[in-house]
């Protein structure tokens, strides 16, 4: 999330979300305001990120900035977990971390970003299973911010663990159609991006080339899964 | 600061910190608690983020987690300002932001995080002049997070907005002997490095090789002013 983006820019992108469909916008907790003024009435929701993006706020501090952001118009909530606590093992601190937050958000769905590129595979699997303890309704590959960003072979580790039981959404390092196809039939069922658009461009013109159903289907299945994320993205694969 | 840092890491930094007889160590929420316990009844202080590091966060929440982290032993804050706002000149509230944040930590120290690297001559000023009003006790270069880290012509300008009233802290980048002494020349009198124990043990051993009593002092002074970071920076200049 563009740490010097200012209201204008939150507008610009608004609009582009609501022109093309996007599923919603991803930003920062202190332009929710300006983003739900800007979409109300549309179907594009306002994703909040949460302690974001280190995730070594307090739980407290986290519930809190959930449950301002929601009055604020927030439809979702991205938070991302307590990566070291994770990494020793302390899993109910992990597990209390997410669910305070699960709790404060209520009929809010809530994302829990356990940064797969912080993390190996023991880790990456006891990150999803707490998260699907916890009653979120989706595990998010990464921040986008710290090292690297999805993978397929992540996509697809998490779908094995959370089966079909949560949505899985992968985001960081996303940038052509090419890698959100992929992830997409890793098990993705949404994406989060800042190259959305030109990803989405690149759809449209494929489905007008290629005359084939299934393919027209899986093009309009990854652009309704689209998020439009406020940031500039930090990780490559 | 490091996203993935465990308990571990953070016990061997308030041991490194002790050993080299650093200002203070900066850690972020989450371990505060853990540094209060290690670094209790020495001199080092245990420096807490806020809002950390894209400023992002809502005014409320930088306050409640000032609070917490407080209540958990901090004794100095660096806050992150709300960046967006100062680029669209709203400067009510980058005051109001840092205004609340002193309010809320009381006789606790504040250091105002600018981030220079992101502003131009115009907003670096404002950011310094509006930290002035604000109560905050010091002015900081950066983040070590986004972009540029400290320099010598930034820290220049900070001095000559902020005179003697405020701290200057420099931070982000500050990989060696030779910029931590130049940032110090150019009126910076708080540094923030993880590269903190490489610079001071190059300080000991200069002192040890130069017999000269204003460079010594002037060693001695830099050795007194560095804080540990538990941050793999990301900014180079």
């Amino acid at each position: 999330m563009n740490p010097d983006a200012t209201r204008n820019d939150i507008i610009r992108l608004c609009k582009e979300a609501k022109e093309n469909k996007f599923r919603g916008v991803c930003v920062n907790p202190l332009f929710v305001e300006e983003a739900h003024k800007q979409l109300e009435g549309t179907k594009c929701s306002v994703i909040s990120v949460i302690g974001f993006p280190l995730g070594a706020s307090l739980t407290g501090t986290k519930v809190e900035e959930t449950r301002l952001v929601i009055n604020l118009g927030a439809n979702e909530i991205d938070m991302v977990i307590a990566i070291g606590a994770l990494k020793e093992h302390d899993y109910k601190k992990v597990y209390e971390d997410m669910k305070e937050v699960v709790e404060a958000a209520e009929d809010i769905p809530v994302k829990v970003i356990i940064e797969t590129g912080l993390l190996n595979k023991t880790e990456k699997i006891a990150g999803c299973e707490l998260a699907r303890r916890s009653g979120a309704a989706f595990v998010k590959t990464s921040t986008g911010y710290n090292t690297k960003g999805a993978t397929v072979e992540d996509v697809m580790l998490m779908r094995t663990v959370v089966k079909d039981e949560m949505g899985i959404k992968a985001a960081g390092g996303i940038r052509n159609l090419e890698k959100a196809l992929a992830l997409m039939m890793a098990g993705a069922n949404r994406l989060g991006c800042s190259a959305s658009i030109a990803i989405v461009t690149g759809s449209f013109k494929m489905s007008s080339m290629i005359k084939h159903v299934q393919i027209q289907q899986n093009l309009k299945k990854l652009r309704i899964c689209m998020e439009l994320v406020q940031l500039p993205c930090r990780t490559t694969n």
